[in-house]
């Protein structure tokens, strides 16, 4: 009897969370999403093993605004990862960026730790990289990682190399002491951060404490990447070699929780922080499938997510689930499985999935799709609004600039702002995942859906609060000149004089 | 011993064989394949039990040719199922089209007869409806079906309705006494050709003697239907709800099989005869998911097509093949099945696919996508080389014919017939399965995969033969006013005078 008590007390702690955030990886780069190079096996194991989100979003089609949204869960008008220097705009956290995540906001990791929680991230934070920003102030334990994009090489004059944290300091820079050869596209990062995660599941489980495993990497952000060992192993060229380590390394740490024997007590999640960079394809972009566009627009391609949850002994095999799922919702999910309840003193945005994941429920919740603080559509059940549509501006497009190759919906896929406030484009998604098809504004179907989607969206604007925009300010002086530790390393870099000034966001 | 040996000459004997071949149906329109929805689990089912093929192709983009390919075993410039009344037009047989399969074809069921196999084919035959073209006189047993599409209804003056046949006879008319309501989208047709193959397939059990069956319904093709216990269920409309039915239908099938102890000695084959017909989407028309355009194009959306095997205790479980497949590769390996060899005295372009299926080999071979008598693409391993780019004219673009919607690549979904003889758009279908991306043409890459696939394709045009053409002469008189058991039903019409004329192909 005594070893079934522990069981059942085993069975009632709160779980390990291991969330898996790739970059930029679209909806259809998988196999179990239609991937037709089929070259996942690991994460297609991991869905038969699991739960597959067909429907599942992010809160922003840009990374920064993503992440602090899955973080806080709540959307970035909120949390302030926004900008409103112009209309719509995508805005994020480049090494310029004056802002960042605030003291006010309370992130998932901080509160685990009220659960007894580690909590460790290993990849790219993305949500500020000035002092007050840095992840071990914001609920974190443990980084290894970067602040920003793996962007470069820098000349460390105009611009500095992008640091590598281990913790409170730098331990390096991208491109100097962290390889990144973008002729052949090598580097072992991935094996790095592989490792890194291996390690710490490892000591936590040593340690018989929970931990939160929030493994951020980025391989699949152009410029993509991957270890020597997997360079030219996959059909899809250089962009798949990542995606296949990617897929490997994941395929590792399933491994490594069943040998721990504590699979059973983590719960993984899989999803991506937007959509594919269609402007980085094919060679260095991904796939979203039959969906419109990709990242910086929100179009399905923008927005529309990979997504796996897996629990074995807890999540049926083989689920599938199109509960309308955001990656918000991991924040309050992850509050959740630790026994915690969400702040009441906010608005949250994300919901409990649990109940989908478990018993199969469907909840009745809206998806919004924010440019900056507009907010351009909604998603209520099989319909999507958009209420103003707008791929790029024609400048860009005339450089070059496409989030929608090879696609083009006439008054859909716009390059100018459009507006369609008072008769919303309507798209069934179910009948048209492609948003080619709108419907007939004269259809009494458009006029009942309209009706239905209208109420949502006023009680949602009646009611937001914008946070203070934090994507505004952008100053040379805040680059990562000097990170802490840079001195022990010789890696200090003389900071320029302060300037500050709107940044520019193009799109 | 004796209960041994006849197990172990069971085991040998020649399997049953059933082709499911589907109407109009993509790449992207299964849950196995990435159809957002996931709405057919037992195709799904089927795929984890069986082998995945990703990259498997029909033969021409449209049904007739796609067809006659499939049963001959040859590309249609062969077999005669082209035009050339204009250049590069797809032809099929309507109701006046004075051509159809020719006595000097061998079609696969006249070759199994030897081999002591029933054959039957349940729904559309589309290979000729004048007598001489009857599918009992080219080797099936019986027929439950159609020789058209399921067009309609007409007035049986200008045009009669569409007969369906029982074997020799007309047993009655499409919309007269087999209902399909147009307003509804409701027809139980599904459900009597999956009654047929059940009643058929328990039969042959009985009996003992193996059977084909070439199972090719149509509820996929517009005008689409389902039945009323269908109509509604689908999250994609009238579509989606015929596509339920028929994977609930196969699932039923596959039961059947098992119930009578013989789904290990019958091999089972899903595909479909030419990409979704973008054109009549969403409404009528289904996915092909990352591809580009539709029927009628030689884009991978107009020839990439679902495909699964299926024999348990002979196929391992859960296999995905990137064998360069096409549906002619059904007759000779239906051949090899029967143990009987492809005739010699012909050039036969489909492959015995077992050594893939049942041993996991990749066998080397090009695919060729034609239009009418115009090789327009080449496919070799990865790389798709088009020689002639053509979506539709201008005219019917302006008419609102659309067989890319949504879709348009510069240069690549031309609206004029554009030459690329020499100097080919070469597309990798690794990195860009879409078809968006052309390789530069000062690529290294490019002087290097072009040099290999020309060849290829020199040697295919140095020994072509091609076949004398059917699909150039139309006449009102050979419709279907008066088919074979009309008198008994009174159901016959007068037969207009012959004027026999060169058939419009617009496309």
């Amino acid at each position: 009897p005594l070893c079934l008590c522990w069981a059942l007390a085993g069975a009632a702690a709160a779980p390990n969370i291991l969330l898996l955030l790739m970059d930029d990886m679209g909806w259809g780069d998988l196999g179990a999403f239609g991937e037709p190079s089929k070259e996942t096996p690991n994460l297609d194991q991991m869905a038969a093993e699991g739960m597959l989100f067909l429907d599942f979003y992010t809160a922003n089609p840009l990374c920064s605004p993503s992440r602090a949204a899955l973080l806080t869960g709540r959307l970035p008008v909120r949390n302030g990862f926004y900008t409103t220097n112009a209309h719509a705009r995508n805005a994020y956290t480049p090494q310029d960026i004056v802002g960042g995540i605030q003291d006010s906001e309370l992130l998932l990791p901080e509160l685990l730790k009220k659960a007894g929680y580690t909590n460790k991230i290993i990849g790219k934070w993305h949500l500020g990289h000035r002092p007050q920003f840095h992840p071990l102030k914001h609920g974190f334990d443990e980084w290894f990682g970067s602040p920003n994009c793996h962007f470069g090489p820098y000349d460390n004059r105009d611009v500095p190399n992008i640091p590598v944290y281990r913790d409170w300091e730098m331990i390096g820079r991208y491109y100097e002491d962290f390889k990144i050869d973008l002729k052949t596209g090598e580097a072992n990062l991935t094996q790095l951060y592989l490792q890194e995660a291996l390690d710490f599941i490892s000591k936590q489980h040593a340690s018989q404490q929970p931990f939160f495993l929030y493994w951020a990497i980025d391989a699949t952000h152009a410029p993509v990447y991957a270890s020597k060992q997997f360079l030219g192993t996959s059909q899809r060229g250089l962009y798949g070699d990542a995606v296949r380590e990617i897929d490997d390394s994941i395929g590792r740490m399933l491994s490594h929780l069943q040998q721990l024997g504590i699979r059973e007590n983590t719960f993984v999640f899989f999803t991506s922080d937007n959509g594919a960079a269609l402007i980085s394809a094919p060679k260095q972009g991904g796939s979203n499938g039959p969906f419109l566009c990709g990242k910086q627009t929100t179009f399905e391609g923008g927005m529309r997510e990979p997504a796996i949850a897996w629990w074995p002994g807890h999540i049926p095999a083989g689920g599938v689930s199109h509960q309308l799922g955001n990656v918000m919702d991991l924040f309050t999910t992850s509050l959740s499985l630790a026994g915690l309840q969400p702040p009441s003193d906010r608005q949250i945005d994300g919901i409990d999935l649990l109940p989908v994941i478990l018993q199969g429920k469907l909840i009745d919740r809206p998806i919004f799709y924010y440019r900056g603080n507009e907010m351009m559509a909604v998603r209520v059940g099989l319909y999507k609004a958009h209420y103003w549509t707008w791929s790029n501006s024609w400048e860009e497009y005339g450089k070059g600039t496409d989030f929608c190759p090879g696609q083009s919906v006439p008054g859909v896929t716009t390059h100018t702002q459009e507006e369609h406030t008072k008769l919303p484009l309507l798209f069934h998604l179910g009948r048209d995942p492609g948003e080619k098809f709108p419907l007939s504004f004269a259809s009494e179907e458009y006029q009942r859906a309209m009706e239905h989607i209208a109420g949502i969206v006023q009680q949602h604007k009646d009611t937001l609060v914008p946070g203070e925009p934090q994507l505004n300010v952008c100053d040379k002086a805040v680059m990562n000149w000097s990170p802490p530790g840079c001195e022990k390393l010789g890696k200090c870099l003389k900071v320029p004089e302060s300037d500050p000034k709107k940044c520019s966001w193009p799109h």
